[in-house]
């Protein structure tokens, strides 16, 4: 016989929203049938599963296991717990892994940097469109939102299990780069067009602040301004593309030179 | 001295939160400093402006003569009204425009085909891309979320001014455009590299609904299959991305053709 839900699970769950107590805890939420069930069948431990007693039984043996611990949850107390607007069936608690940074990993590949990238939505979609090009890591400045915020992993739409993301101090990450001879490009709205640029399978790709874009102390770092060609007069509403579509097709233009080598 | 918003201005307001109700009084909301500012300055008038006093004090004159009347909020009426989660200083009531459709718009350009697309991100964010990409129309199938809907118009953040949104049958679109001999480009996840692809300059491209894609019925149409190459292996959270990133990307490749003739 399965538990109820306590007190003290909703109090913990709850204070998960807070980077500071994630990170004090190691611990973080992901939300929903299908990314909790991919994410233990992808074979990683969670601490807690809260699932509606209907969606515990109709689990394979293989899920439920996959938990520490397991305890039901009504309806009311999900829509209490969870960060979505309408909460699916199941809300997990799993554990932050720990990894080691190291310049290394930026080696022989491409990798985005965000500068301050702030909704978590972008975030979540630049961690997608990453993922689907095989790009293995994104380095973060340290005031961007946070990984493990819950809206960031659920806009991966379970990406996030196939990239990690690094916080790091950007002035020095993209400094050492330019020392080591490794390209830096800079997606701006000044630069040249991504389609005539020359784009190479190793650097790190740039990308800025939602409404800022790249600060100056950056830019002096940026070995490659790229920009997507728009309309030719920027009239009201034409300014700029968000900047996780940016990072769609600046990525796609990247693989798409990667496929022609 | 201007009036203060009434009850009536208020139920208005909040009718027109559904999609008959505009469709029925030919009106719809913008809501934002900026976009409403824009599209007045653009040369449309609005029938209401319904701002906090301090925003009316400090708009140009050329911003509130655009509107047929002006009233005040307090940030507690707007709060009620607006259709956000935070609201700005103003909200302003908008007439659709009268525009009559003919299947010449199609001829010797590019539009995007959206069939049956839900969320208003996704279509706010179509609309933004194909702006930026200058495509003059977009064709909806008449189950797709409504361009008018107050979400779909802030995500637009004012690309909606460029790009003209019609709700067809697609089936007899597809069908008329295959007649006379116009390509219409499917989106699916079993074509051919969308970087390898013949792109032209005139043609439909169809992307499909959120979860199912492009339905069988429509596919029959589609003269050339297109897919954006992702992983080898498709595991758990890279099975596909999402349309506007989709979108994003294959438009941003037939820009980069068009640029090349």
């Amino acid at each position: 016989m399965l538990r109820t839900i306590t007190r003290n699970h909703i109090k913990l769950i709850l204070s998960l929203q807070k980077r500071k107590i994630r990170e004090e805890n190691s611990l973080f939420i992901i939300e929903g049938d299908k990314l909790v069930r991919e994410y233990i069948l992808a074979g990683n431990r969670v601490a807690l599963l809260a699932g509606k007693p209907e969606w515990i039984d109709g689990e394979p043996e293989a899920v439920i296991m996959g938990s520490d611990e397991t305890v039901t949850v009504s309806y009311d107390e999900l829509r209490r717990i969870s960060s979505l607007r309408t909460p699916h069936n199941v809300l997990a608690v799993a554990e932050m892994k720990k990894r080691q940074y190291s310049d290394g990993l930026l080696h022989g590949r491409l990798t985005p940097v965000l500068e301050c990238v702030q909704d978590p939505g972008n975030l979540g979609t630049i961690i997608r469109i990453a993922a689907w090009f095989g790009m293995e890591n994104i380095i973060c400045s340290p005031d961007s939102v946070d990984f493990y915020n819950p809206k960031v992993i659920q806009a991966t739409m379970g990406a996030f299990m196939h990239v990690s993301v690094w916080y790091r101090p950007l002035e020095a990450l993209l400094s050492g780069a330019v020392a080591e001879g490794m390209p830096v490009y800079g997606t701006t709205t000044d630069g040249d067009p991504v389609y005539d640029c020359q784009l190479g399978s190793e650097g790190l790709i740039l990308f800025g602040n939602e409404s800022k874009g790249i600060s100056e102390g950056l830019l002096r770092h940026v070995t490659s301004r790229i920009t997507i060609p728009g309309p030719p007069s920027p009239s009201a509403g034409l300014e700029s593309l968000n900047v996780s579509m940016a990072a769609a097709i600046i990525c796609s233009e990247f693989a798409r030179r990667g496929s022609r080598q």
